[in-house]
């Protein structure tokens, strides 16, 4: 063990906040994830940077805003130079390891013009989101260009599980009376018990890997953040025995929906509203057979971080391991009429959020629950400040949750944002919205919830009276709704215009820049005399210079 | 000659737009630039991204505004993989050359966390933005970081012009009355004749050097763009024989000012008065040193294009090579209590631009002018449509002019836009500005110029009420300048919140995008019934997918 933390960033794909004990769910008890609250700050306003897997990713793996990293949807890859939470780190000896999921997709056309290499040891980090990959496991392995196999698939293959897609086959198919294969990706499908032993699931499988890594990394000796990263309980929902069947429709809570949402819904709502998935999600079969699933997964999940915290306990691995616990998003299930993420109601755009320190000057927090407004950008700094590691605030644009869990004061968030692109979903066809408009960006204060949406009106909620948000305000004429509007206008336009792109500051070039008057740019004296009275350097003395050196 | 054209992109330094007789300038005759203004289009609305040269010309060479590079003031490194200009000819076999200044730093925390060698050949076009440096000359020489020596000194000391500073002690130097050497970096010292024979300065120099390129560049065969970037008529302020004695007093154009400007200044315009340089400017006795020296460059500058033009002519290169003439900003003289630039009235955002397009299809257009809103940026886009390179408007954000040099429609701007960033200037320090917050950004619609400053009441003139910019009307309650400020405001949140950063976004990535519900992810469908009606694919035939390519 060495002196400094390790840090363990638990990420579950897809998990709604409000679907774990400790969130409040009456049904589903999920007793680990619980303790590993007690043994840490709770927060109860975590939100994404975007309600979609690929750009909340490279928020949180960057600690940087969509808007300023560029990746604006799954697919987009990370451009070529973007600097990581893993480039930070490695600067400070400490080694960030990928253990599942990241949905990064790499800059193949920008490594090509700096002549990258997409297999050298930095062309894999590049790759990899600024990980080095012990494991990486997107989770989908269907005919695509992110991933046909994995050594998933063929860990399967060795035990036995052995097809042309045992992801698919085995760990994503249920199998019919009959005897034959039913595939997760339909939704009728997913309250059979998955074609795999749960031992042998993706969860416990994931789970094992990271076990190997921290013993690997214990025998090294140098200090990790290890990135665990679950693909459940995101889609194909399909859990193994016994989890399929601990479940039923006495255990499913009632959709947040109204009437009136569909009745005077937004432009751009109503069209999410008629999404095939949304569609999908609003028919009762559909949530009936697909949230028993969830449910399981997540079920699932916390009996394995069980397993894995108790190993880490017998490891010693515990006394010295930060653990954050953490979703990307979460999922609508029906919820507002919609399916699957994309929007930003509280049941898409919150998550969990555990952080768990067991170093002496977080004693006095353990078991708190924190309502401060948290960004999923704020992990990134969190980790540097406990891993030793300096600030690097002209790229890092989270804030620091270390005085949270220090419980001192210091840390200060007026607004979250989020942001979303759409131009490669059918509500921008559905709107003949064109691809450069296809934007919609939150803001949200802790009580007014402001989304801009880009060639239509603005759709505003107010939680603290509509804590549901079933009420658009977005054209209300009342003065609180329309002052509020103008505010959150003034403060995107304040957070738009800042800095996002201006990483190369660093403070040796802030240092060079401010010295740059004494180095021999004299702008602006009349004489000799003036210089001098007003630098206290005679003139004389800065000319001529010498050669360059040889 | 081959049949793609090239393209001869000269830019000069610090020249204001109405220091041309083409322009308008009462005492400064320049027929050469006219005589380029009547095979072309000459603009009359051309401002720049920045009012300094730093992030000015890191946006004409992005084609991509300030917020978009990064590069917000001088010294601050272009990041590495910003794409440039030179990037993209180069996709289509086209050669970017680069003759003088960029003003460039490389970017070398980047290259070494990606392995880039900043002296391979990539590693140099990434340090000089994107450009195969021909000639590389930033002409500064004092002992800074960016340059402390250059061919151009080598030069100097081959003709016998030796000393430890040749730059300094012969180009930007006078000799007085008793022999001694006088330096340019004082004003007083402007009006003595630079101790260099004209035909051996850098402007001569650099011209001198252009045609050495487009000697080798014939001989090649390439399609190739030059971009001759002068240093002058950028301070230090010296001219040599005779040129230094062809203006004086009588030449002077009074300054743009008013007492009142002084009295109601608007505090961050008041800490700009305050500053050293515009103190400094403020004072005749500058203006009546500074003025004609300034004048003589350009002049020097006027006829040095002259010889270059006649050059081509005789080569038989000026009749397929789109020539554009501009400058990376302008200077205040004076104006407004100002010396430098570093803001955005008039003298120093906009600038001289004329582009001459030898050919047919440009013919109609040959001597006319144009008033349209025009950006820097736009060079980019309209110098890859001369050379025959498909247009990348995922990365390049200024709009292509060739509508405009064609006389047909399809050209349209709004607003433009220019940014920047005083946290290094001493305006931050007198106001107690943060360096985050130490920016502004100016937005004009041709008639009303918009200034946001951070933290401060907005500045606003009306330019066709007040050509001169005397009266600001930021803190005004007449109707009409609030529905401005509003409308402003508006325009800026709508600009600041586009895609700035999705420069991965390339066609092929987009239409991965596109296709990715039929390669596999299918959520959203109940059963294969579903499926196949919506699709017209039968879901059997998506599963199993192949195991990978061996």
């Amino acid at each position: 063990m060495t002196d400094t933390p390790n840090v363990l960033w638990i990420m579950a794909d897809q998990l709604r906040f409000d679907y774990l004990s400790c969130y409040g769910h009456p049904h589903l008890q999920t007793p680990h994830i619980d303790a590993l609250a007690k043994r840490g700050v709770r927060f109860t306003n975590a939100y994404v940077q975007s309600p979609v897997c690929g750009p909340s990713r490279m928020s949180a793996y960057t600690g940087r805003y969509v808007r300023s990293h560029g990746s604006t949807w799954n697919g987009m890859p990370l451009r070529v130079g973007e600097p990581t939470l893993g480039d930070h780190l490695r600067e400070v000896g400490v080694r960030a390891a990928l253990v599942g999921k990241t949905h990064m997709t790499a800059d193949i056309e920008g490594m090509a013009w700096l002549g990258v290499d997409p297999k050298s040891a930095i062309g894999v980090r590049v790759s990899e989101c600024g990980f080095d990959p012990y494991e990486r496991d997107d989770g989908l392995h269907p005919d695509s260009v992110r991933q046909r196999w994995s050594a998933y698939d063929d860990y399967l293959v060795e035990l036995g599980f052995s097809s042309d897609n045992p992801w698919a086959d085995f760990a994503n198919s249920g199998v019919d009376e009959n005897g034959d294969l039913m595939s997760a990706w339909l939704l009728k499908n997913s309250r059979l018990a998955a074609n795999v032993p749960e031992e042998h699931s993706e969860t416990a499988y994931m789970t094992d890997r990271a076990m190997a890594f921290m013993e690997d990394a214990m025998a090294e000796g140098q200090p990790w953040l290890c990135h665990l990263s679950y693909i459940k309980p995101h889609w194909p929902y399909i859990v193994p025995a016994p989890y399929h069947d601990m479940y039923g429709a006495e255990h499913i809570v009632d959709p947040i929906r109204s009437a009136r949402e569909q009745d005077n819904a937004h432009p751009l709502l109503a069209a999410y509203q008629k999404s095939r998935v949304s569609k999908c999600f609003a028919r009762d079969e559909v949530r009936d057979h697909v949230i028993p699933a969830y449910m399981g997964l997540i079920k699932q999940l916390d009996d394995n971080l069980g397993r894995l915290f108790a190993w880490m306990d017998e490891k010693g691995l515990s006394e010295n391991t930060v653990i954050a616990f953490c979703s990307d998003h979460g999922d609508y299930m029906g919820d507002h009429w919609m399916g699957d993420k994309d929007f930003y109601h509280e049941p898409a755009v919150k998550v969990p959020l555990i952080i768990a320190d067991p170093c002496d000057a977080a004693h006095a927090t353990h078991g708190t629950v924190s309502d401060a407004l948290v960004e999923m950008i704020d992990l990134a700094p969190t980790f540097m400040t406990a891993l030793g590691c300096p600030p690097r605030p002209h790229v890092v644009e989270g804030r620091d949750l270390t005085p949270i869990l220090h419980g001192t004061k210091g840390f200060s968030r007026h607004y979250v944002i989020s942001e979303h692109d759409y131009s490669s979903l059918e509500m921008a066809e559905t709107l003949s919205v064109d691809q450069e408009d296809a934007r919609t960006i939150m803001i949200y204060d802790g009580r007014w919830k402001y989304i801009r949406c880009e060639g239509f009106q603005p759709i505003l909620f107010d939680l603290e009276c509509d804590a549901d948000e079933l009420h658009d305000l977005g054209g209300s004429s009342a003065p609180e709704p329309t002052a509020v509007r103008t505010r959150m206008e003034e403060a995107l336009l304040r957070w738009a215009t800042q800095h996002h792109t201006r990483v190369t500051a660093t403070p040796q070039v802030l240092d060079r820049m401010n010295k740059a008057s004494v180095s021999g740019i004299l702008i602006g004296y009349w004489d000799a005399v003036e210089y001098e009275a007003d630098t206290g350097i005679p003139f004389e003395s800065l000319t001529p210079v010498g050669r360059p050196n040889p």
